[in-house]
C-alpha cells in the first residue's frame, strides 16, 4: 500500500495528469472493493469511539472522516480566537463537501480550487509563489480523489496544518491499478481432512493469542493502510519551504499493539509494517519470531535446571564433599592470614555447581545450537514469507538512494581537489587519502579493547586485594562473608563499567565512522554498525569470557603460586569448577543490562525528561498546560522526538541473543530471562515508536541487513564457546574420566579424592605459610589442592601427573566431536528446512503463470486496437475519398455502414 | 539466441501469424546488424574453407549457406542413381533462389511451395497426410525468412532430409525483439589510465591463450549463432511422426575446441553455449576455470614437494635414523619369522617420508583449504558472469517441467488406486507405500558400504598373510623385497575392485533410484547422484582412510600384540609414519583411477566398439565403407550415440576434487596429477560432444546445481581431514612436542631415541619370540618399538606413558586450532570476495533503468495511438455522419483534409 501512495503523490509532483481514456484503459476494474453498506457497518463500528478520538484531531471535524497524512506550512499572520476558527470550520466544511463532488470528477481544475483553503488570507495583496504552488498542489491532490481539510487557526502559533483523508475507493483503485497479485492471493492449497480439521483445531486455540481488531481484512485495510504514505514526491516542496513538514498520524495501533496487557497476543505485524514500513515491520516481525523461538528455548532450559534440583542429592561428588566423616584438610586460598581449611565447608557451593553442572547441560548446549540454526532458518522463512505477503519479492534494496555519497564524502573530495590543486579532478578517495583514518581507526579501536582489558584487569586486583584485606578483618561476620561481598561487589562493579563503557564506545565508534568518511549512507550504518557491534560484544563479555577460561588456570601450585605484582596471588576457583562463578557473573550482567538498560533508560529517562521539561514549563503556567492538553493529535506529534534509527534495538538483542547462546552451557535459565525481558520489550519498543517519537516515514527494506549475518556469527561462535564452557570450564570431563579410566569400580565414589594432589606444608615458601597454623585445631603436614599434580613422595614432586594430560586430551578431544557433531546437525536443519516455504514457492509460480497470462491477454487487446484503429483509418480514408470521387451519390449510406462496423470491432 | 528459435519454432507451429502491421510495431529496427560489407567480408573469409567443409555437407549445395538445423523425414520410394541426384541439385537451386526471393516478402503463400522439394514424387497420385503437414510447416518457416533446402537421394535409403539456414537478418530481427539487452552492453566502466594499460598489457600477454576464431563479436555470432535450436515447437511433429528426427549439425567448433592442439587455450565457452546450450556450457566453464584453479595448486605443490626434496639432507630425524652409529634394534616386525633389525635399514624409508612430511606440508594444506573456498567463491561469481552475459539473471529453472510427474510414478499411483480398489482415487504415492523402497534402500545402501569396507579388510588380510609368507620364503631376492612386493600388489589389488566396484554400485545406486519411484524427473536425478555419490566416495576413499587414521594404531605392543584371527598380526606402518604409505596408495589410486577410467574406458571402449562395428560390417564390404565415407554431415550425424547426460562427467570430477582436497595434506603432488589429467579431459569431452555424441538438444540451466552442494562439503570436510592427517598421520606434533617440551637444547637431536619405547625380550609371549634370534650377530636383551609406553624397569611397565598422552592433547588441541583458523580464514575469503562482480551489478542496474525507461516510452507510445485512434474513429465519425447529412455539398475537401490530419498524429 505504500507504493500506492509513493504512485500517488510521485505522480502528482513529477508528471502531468494523463488523459481520462487512457486511465479507463489501465484501470478496467473502477469497482469499488468493499460493499457500501460494509462501509457504513464500519463507520457504524468506529462510533463509540468518535468522540474521543475526534477530540484528540484523529478526524476531520464532522467526526467521520480520518486524518491520514498531515502537511505543515509556516502562516505569517496568524489569525487568533474563537471567532475565526469557527468560520474556518464552516469554511472548510464547504470545501470538503466541493471537494467531494470534485474527487468524482477526474478532470484538473486549478481555476475552481483558488478559492478554497483559507479565508481571504493567502490570495490577499500579496500573492505569494510558495502558497500558490502549495493550492496547485493540494489542487491535484483533490484531483486524485483525496479530501483535504485545512486549518490555520491552532494551538500552535505560526502553523498551518492541511489534513488529508484518503477515500476506500481512491485507495482502491491505486492498489488495483499496482497490485496484479491480490485476485490470486485467493487461489489456496487443498489439503487432507485431518490436517484440515487439525489447523482449525491450532487456529481455535491460538484464537486468544490474536491482536483483536474491530474489524476484519478489507476494514483492516480501511483503517490502517490508508495512512501508510511515501512522501518521495513531497520531498521537493519540503526542500524549497512551500511546506514546513508531511507526517503521518499515531494511532489506533496503540491500543491493540502498544499495550502490555496485550503481551500474550501476536503481534500484528501486517498493520505494523502498514503504519512503520517495512523495515521496523521487519524488526518487530524478527523480534516476535525470536520471542515466540525464546519459549521452548526457556521450557527446556527451566526443565534442565530443574533436573539439576531433582538430582542435587543423588550426586556422589557433592555427597563426598559434604560428609563430615571425608575429613579433607585442603591447603589456604591466601598467603599468611589465610589457613587450612576443611573441605566440607564447601559443601553450599558444590551443591549449588551441581545445578548448573550436570549432564543435562550437555544436551542442552547442543539442544541450543540447533535452537539457534533452527532460529535462523526460521527467519528465513518468515522473511520469505513476509516478502511475498508484502509484495517485496520483485523489489531489490534501492541501490540509486544508497549508491549516492554522502554530503560529507563530497565535501571531502571537493577539499581535496581544491587543496591539491591538480588538473585532473579528483573523483573519488584514494586508499591513501583514507590511510590516516584507517590507522586511527584500528589505534582506537585496540585501544578501546585495551581499555576493556584493562578495566577487567583492575576489577580482578580489586577481588584479590579486598579478599586479602576482608580476612585480615578482625569482625568474625565480615570474614566469614568475604565471598558473597567480594563476589558481589565485583560483579555490581563490572555490571556499571560495562554500562557506563557501552554509552562511551557507541559515541566512539560513531565519530570513528565519521572519521572515515564512508562513501555511501549505507556503507556508513554498516561501518558503525560493525564497530559498534565489536566494541560493544568485547565490552560484555570479556569478564565472563575470563571467569570461563582463564580464572583458576593461571594460579600455580602451592609453595609455587602466580603472583600479580609480586604480591597479589592469583584467584582460584571454589571447589565445584568455576562454573559456578561463571553462573553468578552471567546472571547479574545479563539481568542488569536489561533492567538497567532497557527499563531505567528506555522507561525512566523519557520520564526523567518529560519531568524536567513540566519543571521548567513552571513560568509558562497553567494556561500553557492547559493548552497542551487540548492540542489536536496533529499538534502534539510535532512535538514528538524524531526517529533515530534501528540500531540500538538491534544491538540490543543481538547481545541478548549473545548471553542466551554463547554461555548457555553454564546457565539454562538464560532463555527464560531473555523471554521475559523480550515480553515487556515488545511492547516497550512499540509504546516508544508510537507514543514518544514522531512517526517515521515508511523505509522498504527486504531483509533485516548486516544483523543476520551478526546472527550467524553468533551462533557459529556460540557452537565453538559452548565445547569449550562444557569441557574446561565444568567438571564433565574430568567425571568422565575418572568413572570411565580411574575408577575402581565404575562409579563416581572417589572423584573428589582424585581430583585432589597432595602438598607437603613444610615445602611453603618462607613468609607465604599462613600464620594461624593450628586454625582447625590440629597440626596439619598434608594439604590437599584441587589439580592434577604427582604428590610430595614422587620421584618428580608438583609436576603435571599423566592425569593431567589424560583429561586434557579427553577435554580436547570432546571440544572436536561436539564442534563438528553440532555442525553437522546444524547443515543437516538447514537442508531440510527449506528456505522459502512451500505454500509460498507454489503461489509464486502460479502468479508467475497468471501474469504471464494477463501480459499475453492485453497483448492482444492491443493488437486487436491498433488492428480496429488501422482498419478504422483505411476504412475511412477509402471511404472519404470514395465520397470524394462519387460526389452526390447513393455512397453515402453504405459507408456509414462501414464505419459503424468497423467501430464495433 | 537459443531463445530466438525457440521462438520462431514455436510461432510457426502453434499460433498464426501476425499481421504485418503489428510486426512492425513491435520490431522497430527493421535495420541489418551488418552492413553490407562486412557480410561480404565474412563470406570472403570463408572461401578458402569452402571446399573440404561444402564436401562434409556442412553447406548448402551453393557452398554459402550453412546448413544450421537438419530435419528428417520418412520417404516411401527411394530413388537411386547419381541422375536423380542431379536434377534435385538444379531443382533445389530453383529453390533457393525463390526463397530468397519469398524471405523479404513476409506474406504466407503455401500454393506457391507446392511445387518445391523433392522432384515429382511425393506430390504423386497418393496426397499423403504428412507430406502435406510438412509442406505447411516448411512453408511457414520459409514465411519467415528461412532458406531450405530438400535432399532425398541420399546415401542413407528411405530417409529424406531438409537442411535449414537461417540468414543473417533473420537472425537480427528476432534477437532484437528478444532482447532488450544489447545495446546497453557497450555501456563500459571508465577505469583509471593505470590500471587500464595493465588489463590491456595482461590481455596481450594472454592472447595467444585465447582460441582463434576466424572473425569477430558479430562474425562469430554469424557463424555459431545461428545453429542454435531449440525445437520445442516441432516435438509435437515428431511426436505424429510427419518428421523422423531434428537436429543441428555439428561443425566448426571442432577445430578450436575439441582439439588436444589447442589446449594451452581459453576454451570458446561463449560457442560451447551457443552450440550445445547453457547446461553443457556451464559444465565446461566449471571445469575450464577448476583446471584453471588447479594451476596456482600445483605450482606451490611442486615448490612444497621440492622444499622437502632440498631440505631432506637437513633432517635430523633420517639423518640419526641413517646414521650407523646410530645402531639401535628394533623388535621383530612379525611374529616367529622375523628377527630383530637395525633401525638404519629404514634409512631410505624415513628420507622418503620427509618429502612428504616436513612443516611445509601445514602450509600447503592451509592454502589447499583457502585454495578451495577461493574456488568456490570464483565459482559463483563466474556463474554470474555467465548468468549475465547469457542473458539468465531473470530465468528461473523451469519447474513446470521438472514438476511433472514420471511416467513411473503415474503408473505406480494408477497401479495402487487400482489394486487397493478405493472409493476416492489416490492422487499420490504416502509415505507407507514407499516404505519397502526405502528399507531396501537403506539396507542395501549399508550392504555396499559393508561390502566395501569387508574389501577393504579382504586387501589388509591379503597384506599380511602374503608378507609372512613371503618373510618364510627360502629364496633371499624375495625375502628383500617383500615390503615392496605386498605393497604395489595390493595398491593394484584395490585400484582394480575400485574400478569394478565403481560400475557395479553405479548400475546399483540406478536400480535402487527406480525402485523409489520418485516422484520428478529432478527428484530422480538428485536422488540418483546422491546414492552414486555417496557409494562411489566410499568406494574411492575407505582405503585411503584405513591407511590415514588407522594402520598402525591397532597394533598392540610386543609381548601384547593385537591379532586378527588370533593367528594374523596388525601390520604396522613403516618407521617414519604411516604418511609414506598414505602417500603411495594416493597416488596410484589417483592415476590409476585417471588413466584407466578417463583414458582407456572414455577413449579406448569407443575405439574397441568400433572396431567391432567394422568387423561385424565386413560381410556388408567395401561398398558399404566406401558409402560410409562419402556420407554427407547430416547423414553421419544420423548414427551417432544419443547424449545420456552430465551426472559421469560431473562425478569422474566430483571424486577427483575429492583427491585434491581431501588428502592433500599428504600428497602435495595430487593438484599437478590432477592439472595434467583436466587438460587432457577437457579436450577428451569436448571430442566426445562434438564427435561421438549426436548433438544434444540445448538445455537451459542457471547453476549446476547438486553438485555445488556436493562441491562445498567435500571442501568442508577436507579442512577437518587435513586437520587429522597433519596431526594424526603425520609426525609433525611429535616432533614439535619433543622439540618444544622435551629436547634438553632445544634441537630435534634425540628425537628418534624419544619416540622409541623399550621391551625386554624375555616378555615374548611363548611361540612368538623369532625363531633365529642371533640374526643380527648378536645377542638381544632389550628391543625397541615404536610407541609412547613406559619401560620395563618401571613400577608400572609397557603402561601408556605420560608423553603419549601429551603428545594426544598437543594433536587433538592442533585440530582444533587448525580447523576453527582456517574456517575462519575461508569465511573472511568468502565475505571479502563479493559474490556478483562489481562491473555485473553495475551493468545489472544500469539495464533496470534502461528497461524502466524503455517501458515508460512505450506506455506512452500505446497511449499516442489509442488517442489518434479515438480522435480517428470520432472524426471519422463525425466527418462520415456529415458528409451522409450534407449530401453533395462543399464539406468533402474539408473532410478529406481532416482525414489526413489525423493520419499525421
Amino acid at each position: 500500500m505504500a507504493q500506492v501512495w509513493s504512485g500517488l503523490f510521485n505522480e502528482i509532483s513529477h508528471k502531468p495528469l494523463p488523459p481520462p481514456a487512457v486511465s479507463c484503459v489501465l484501470n478496467p476494474f473502477p469497482s469499488p472493493c468493499l460493499p457500501p453498506c460494509a462501509c457504513f457497518q464500519l463507520l457504524k463500528a468506529l462510533t463509540p469511539e468518535e468522540n474521543s478520538l475526534c477530540q484528540h484531531g484523529l478526524y476531520f471535524q464532522d467526526g467521520q472522516r480520518r486524518v491520514d497524512y498531515v502537511l505543515t506550512y509556516p502562516v505569517k499572520k496568524p489569525s487568533a480566537g474563537r471567532s475565526s476558527r469557527q468560520s474556518t470550520h464552516l469554511l472548510t466544511e464547504n470545501a470538503v463537501a466541493r471537494s467531494l463532488r470534485h474527487s468524482s470528477s477526474l478532470l484538473s481544475s486549478p481555476a475552481a480550487d483558488v478559492e478554497l483553503g483559507c479565508p481571504g488570507e493567502t490570495f490577499g495583496g500579496q500573492e505569494d509563489h510558495k502558497a500558490f504552488r502549495r493550492e496547485e498542489f493540494e489542487g491535484k491532490l483533490r484531483d486524485m480523489g483525496l479530501e483535504l481539510e485545512k486549518d490555520e487557526d491552532t494551538k500552535v502559533t505560526g502553523v498551518g496544518f492541511v489534513k488529508i483523508h484518503a477515500p476506500w475507493n481512491v485507495l482502491c483503485r491505486e492498489a488495483e491499478l499496482m497490485k496484479l497479485k491480490m485476485p490470486t492471493k485467493k487461489v489456496r492449497l487443498q489439503s487432507s481432512g485431518v490436517v484440515e480439521k487439525i489447523s482449525s483445531l491450532v487456529s481455535k486455540v491460538l484464537e486468544p493469542l490474536r491482536p483483536h481488531l474491530i474489524v476484519e481484512s478489507h476494514s483492516q485495510a480501511h483503517i490502517i493502510t490508508c495512512i501508510c504514505f511515501f512522501p518521495a514526491g513531497i520531498t521537493s516542496l519540503l526542500g524549497s519551504g512551500v511546506y514546513t513538514a508531511a507526517y503521518p498520524l499515531h494511532d489506533l495501533l496503540y491500543e491493540e499493539w502498544a499495550n502490555y496487557s496485550v503481551f500474550y497476543k501476536y503481534q500484528p505485524i501486517g498493520l505494523v509494517r502498514k503504519y512503520f514500513g517495512e523495515k521496523i515491520g521487519l524488526y518487530f516481525a524478527w523480534l516476535g519470531l525470536y520471542t515466540q523461538m525464546l519459549i521452548p528455548a526457556s521450557l527446556v532450559g527451566v526443565i534442565v535446571f530443574l533436573y539439576g534440583c531433582a538430582t542435587v542429592d543423588d550426586n556422589i561428588p557433592s555427597m563426598e564433599i559434604c560428609h563430615p566423616k571425608n575429613n579433607i584438610t585442603m591447603c589456604p586460598l591466601c598467603d599468611r592470614v589465610c589457613s587450612y581449611w576443611k573441605l566440607s565447608t564447601a559443601c553450599g557451593t558444590a551443591r549449588a555447581s551441581h545445578l548448573f553442572d550436570n549432564p543435562a547441560t550437555v544436551f542442552f548446549s547442543i539442544f541450543m545450537a540447533l535452537w539457534a540454526a533452527m532460529f535462523m532458518e526460521h527467519w528465513k522463512r518468515r522473511q520469505m514469507r513476509l516478502n511475498y505477503e508484502w509484495d517485496l519479492t520483485g523489489f531489490e534494496d534501492e541501490e540509486v538512494s544508497s549508491d549516492h555519497p554522502r554530503a560529507e564524502y563530497e565535501f571531502r573530495v571537493m577539499q581535496k581537489s581544491l587543496s591539491k590543486d591538480q588538473k585532473s579532478k579528483m573523483e573519488k578517495l584514494t586508499c591513501r587519502d583514507r590511510l590516516p583514518a584507517y590507522m586511527t581507526n584500528i589505534v582506537m579501536m585496540l585501544l578501546m579493547i585495551g581499555v576493556t582489558f584493562a578495566i577487567v584487569f583492575g576489577v580482578i586486583l580489586y577481588r584479590i586485594s579486598t579478599k586479602a584485606a576482608l580476612h585480615m578483618s578482625s569482625n568474625p561476620i565480615t570474614r566469614n562473608h568475604v565471598q558473597l561481598t567480594v563476589k558481589t561487589t565485583a560483579a555490581i562493579i563490572n555490571l556499571v563499567v560495562i554500562l557506563i563503557l557501552d554509552e562511551v564506545y557507541g559515541a566512539v565508534a560513531r565519530w570513528l565512522t565519521v572519521l572515515e568518511v564512508p562513501k555511501t549512507d549505507k556503507s556508513f550504518e554498516e561501518r558503525l554498525i560493525f564497530k559498534t557491534f565489536i566494541l560493544k560484544f568485547v565490552n560484555a563479555f570479556s569478564p565472563i569470557i575470563y571467569i570461563a577460561f582463564f580464572r583458576g588456570r593461571l594460579v600455580g601450585r602451592p609453595g609455587s603460586y602466580l603472583y600479580v605484582f609480586e604480591s597479589y596471588r592469583m584467584e582460584e576457583c571454589a571447589h565445584g569448577g568455576c562454573l559456578m562463578e561463571l553462573c553468578i557473573q552471567l546472571s547479574i550482567t545479563m539481568l542488569g543490562k536489561q533492567l538497567i538498560q532497557n527499563n531505567l533508560f528506555e522507561i525512566g529517562i523519557p520520564k526523567l525528561k518529560k519531568l524536567i521539561r513540566y519543571i521548567r514549563s513552571k513560568q509558562g503556567a497553567f494556561q500553557e498546560e492547559e493548552r497542551q492538553k487540548k492540542l489536536q493529535r496533529y499538534e502534539t506529534d510535532h512535538f514528538l522526538e524524531p526517529f533515530a534509527g534501528l540500531t540500538p534495538e538491534y544491538m540490543e538483542m543481538i547481545i541478548q541473543f549473545g548471553f542466551v547462546t554463547l554461555f548457555v552451557a553454564s546457565f539454562p535459565l538464560a532463555p527464560l530471562f531473555a523471554l521475559l525481558n523480550n515480553i515487556i520489550e515488545i511492547r516497550l519498543d512499540a509504546k516508544k515508536f508510537v507514543t514518544e517519537l514522531r512517526r517515521p516515514v515508511a523505509a522498504r527494506a527486504k531483509d533485516i541487513g548486516i544483523w543476520y549475518n551478526l546472527l550467524r556469527g553468533v551462533a557459529k561462535v556460540a557452537v565453538i564457546i559452548n565445547a569449550f564452557v562444557i569441557s574446561f570450564t565444568s567438571d564433565f570431563i574430568p567425571r568422565m574420566v575418572y568413572q570411565y579410566m580411574y575408577s575402581p569400580d565404575g562409579s563416581m565414589h572417589g572423584f573428589v579424592n582424585h581430583t585432589l594432589s597432595y602438598f607437603n606444608v613444610s615445602h611453603f615458601q618462607d613468609g607465604k605459610e599462613p600464620m594461624d597454623p593450628l586454625h582447625l585445631g590440629y597440626h596439619v603436614e598434608i594439604c590437599r589442592y584441587k589439580d592434577y599434580r604427582e604428590p610430595p613422595w614422587s620421584s618428580t614432586p608438583y609436576e603435571i601427573s599423566k592425569e593431567f594430560w589424560a583429561v586434557l586430551a579427553v577435554r580436547l578431544a570432546f571440544v572436536i566431536v561436539f564442534q563438528n557433531v553440532v555442525m553437522l546437525m546444524s547443515d543437516i536443519v538447514d537442508w531440510l528446512i527449506p528456505d522459502i516455504p512451500k505454500d509460498i514457492s507454489l503461489q509464486i509460480h502460479k502468479e508467475k503463470i497468471l501474469l504471464v497470462d494477463l501480459f499475453m491477454k492485453e497483448e492482444q487487446g492491443k493488437i486487436h486496437i491498433l488492428e480496429s484503429s488501422y482498419r478504422l483509418s483505411t476504412g475511412c480514408k477509402e471511404n472519404c475519398s470514395r465520397s470524394d470521387n462519387n460526389n452526390s451519390t447513393a455512397a453515402h449510406p453504405r459507408s456509414g455502414l462501414h464505419t459503424n462496423s468497423t467501430k464495433s470491432l
